[in-house]
């Protein structure tokens, strides 16, 4: 198994699990090969109530990233924005640090007009995503409330706090995900994971700590995966020993962690048959548990989402196959 | 008593009476003249809940005018404002009949939020007033809610759903203040109605059964107005038989009324010592009971709003002089 080019053959459903900005892209790549086959369960962990409106940043930026909309300089949020309700909340001496473009807000306000109403997030996501021209189901990993928090000496702060206000300056302890105990896999969830024709999983390459720990975080999420009987493939978020945006490598020094693939694997471990690292990296396969695919996994353009798509879902079917005639 | 100019010689408290459009250009009026002098207390009776957010029209309209952010044109909204937030609703299949731009979000959001930190509307108010750096006080009616509902051959419609949806079509048979009964005037409006200072009030000419009737609804608004020691003035919103904007002159047909000044007069006898109707409207004089002072009413330009102000406040300083003189 080496950097060769995959032909896809999957004909089933994929699922893929992300975060926001890194791991949007590659659930972009995986929409624009497999349309409605996909299945993307993304972290709902960051959401968090302000202003009175429920925002759902990771949700939101999966929407915005495969129906083309986002901003692909700042990573979230619309390409097309405006700021003016922003410019007059600053004139009322209102709360600013958690910026709110104009045409984003229509997506806080009908989704906290309905959540109040009683409708499941994930029904409205998948309005919001039909709406929108979406093939791909785009599912909240949960539809109860989890809210990761950032336990620094100053204290515990709520994701968005850490993240955006504070911009990952203090130092990461510990990292809870507040409520997950109480949650559950949606039906939508467990239906694509327990789908027959479920061909692979790709864990995308968003911060493992941050957003895809969260989803794991959901009691029931890990053991639906291993029952998947598909092969679980990640994409590492290490490139030569760096994030290649994001805190990542910060917090995994924090936690007391070396920033390379194989922290990567191990923090893996047991959930995942392979991982996919750098072209780059190719030197630390050895140090790792377990399969491993090298190829180039910095995304820059539209193609490079989908040629890294084609080749995680590749790794993923040659393990597949690797598996059955083992067995 | 003519239509000969007047010196203002008001050295004390002024307080206005107003609605949304009309009567804020009066209320522009009497602010340049004024300044903190002058207290505007604003009906609350169309102030609703859409999209989650508590929505003021009436008092948004009282803060855009007399901070001259007010759109002209429309006599609603903003003059600067953008639609980003309301074509994406439109992109979600949200609802989108009543129109919120962009800036004017920000006011709906905030006091939102405010509101349901248990912030009273009267300090929200105050707080949003003093950020547009308007000097005169604007005060809600009550911080009690109370709704104008319209009953029509339809049934009963909540007023933007008449007014704004409806365009005004339904026939009125009937216009309900909900809630009216359990609010009360806040401590702001006795305080500014029972100033020792008080040198008139002035109602100004906004719909009388739209805009004024739910102030006067308010139970103890009445008695506040005639215990105030001060002339009260309305000024007619009727002009040469017809209302300058809005609905009125279709509601009082509707409602059996002839729309003139001398039903304006009748409608508001026993409260008012004088109304200001139109000099071209001066024929109509001896019909109407009570005293009158004809002028241009029709409010153009800033300077017409505050030639008419400097109008309204001399024919109530006559009235009160008149009436010292009598006693």
């Amino acid at each position: 198994m080496t950097a060769a080019a995959s032909t896809i053959t999957t004909k089933g459903r994929v699922v893929a699990l992300c975060g926001g900005v890194g791991g949007a892209k590659l659930a972009f790549g995986l929409a624009r090969i497999l349309g409605d086959r996909l299945t993307v369960v993304v972290n709902t962990g960051d959401d968090f109530e302000h202003l009175g409106l429920h925002i759902s940043p990771d949700l939101d930026t999966v929407l915005y990233t495969l129906s083309g909309l986002a901003n692909r300089e700042l990573g979230w949020g619309r390409g097309d924005e405006s700021w003016n309700f922003m410019s007059v909340l600053e004139d009322l001496g209102a709360e600013t640090w958690f910026r709110l473009g104009d045409r984003d807000l229509a997506l806080h306000v009908e989704r906290t007009r309905q959540l109040r109403a009683g409708v499941p997030l994930t029904g409205i996501i998948a309005a919001f995503a039909k709406r929108f021209g979406i093939e791909a189901e785009i599912l909240p990993m949960s539809d109860e409330k989890v809210s990761t928090t950032v336990v620094t000496p100053e204290g515990a702060l709520p994701f968005q706090r850490y993240f955006v206000e504070r911009r990952c300056a203090p130092v990461v302890r510990e990292i809870r995900f507040d409520g997950a105990d109480k949650a559950q896999p949606t039906a939508q969830v467990r239906a694509a994971l327990g789908d027959p024709g479920l061909e692979a999983v790709v864990i995308c390459p968003s911060n493992p700590f941050l957003s895809i720990d969260p989803i794991l975080a959901v009691p029931g999420m890990r053991r639906l995966l291993q029952d998947a009987g598909a092969p679980v493939v990640a994409v590492s978020p290490i490139i030569g020993g760096k994030a290649v945006k994001g805190p990542t490598g910060k917090i995994m020094a924090e936690l007391g962690l070396a920033a390379t693939n194989m922290a990567i694997g191990d923090h893996y471990r047991g959930l995942v048959s392979g991982l996919v690292i750098d072209s780059g990296d190719a030197a630390e396969r050895g140090a790792i548990d377990g399969p491993t695919h090298a190829t180039a996994t910095l995304m820059s353009t539209d193609d490079d989402r989908e040629r890294l798509a084609r080749e995680a879902l590749g790794f993923a079917l040659r393990l597949a196959a690797a598996k059955a005639a083992a067995t």
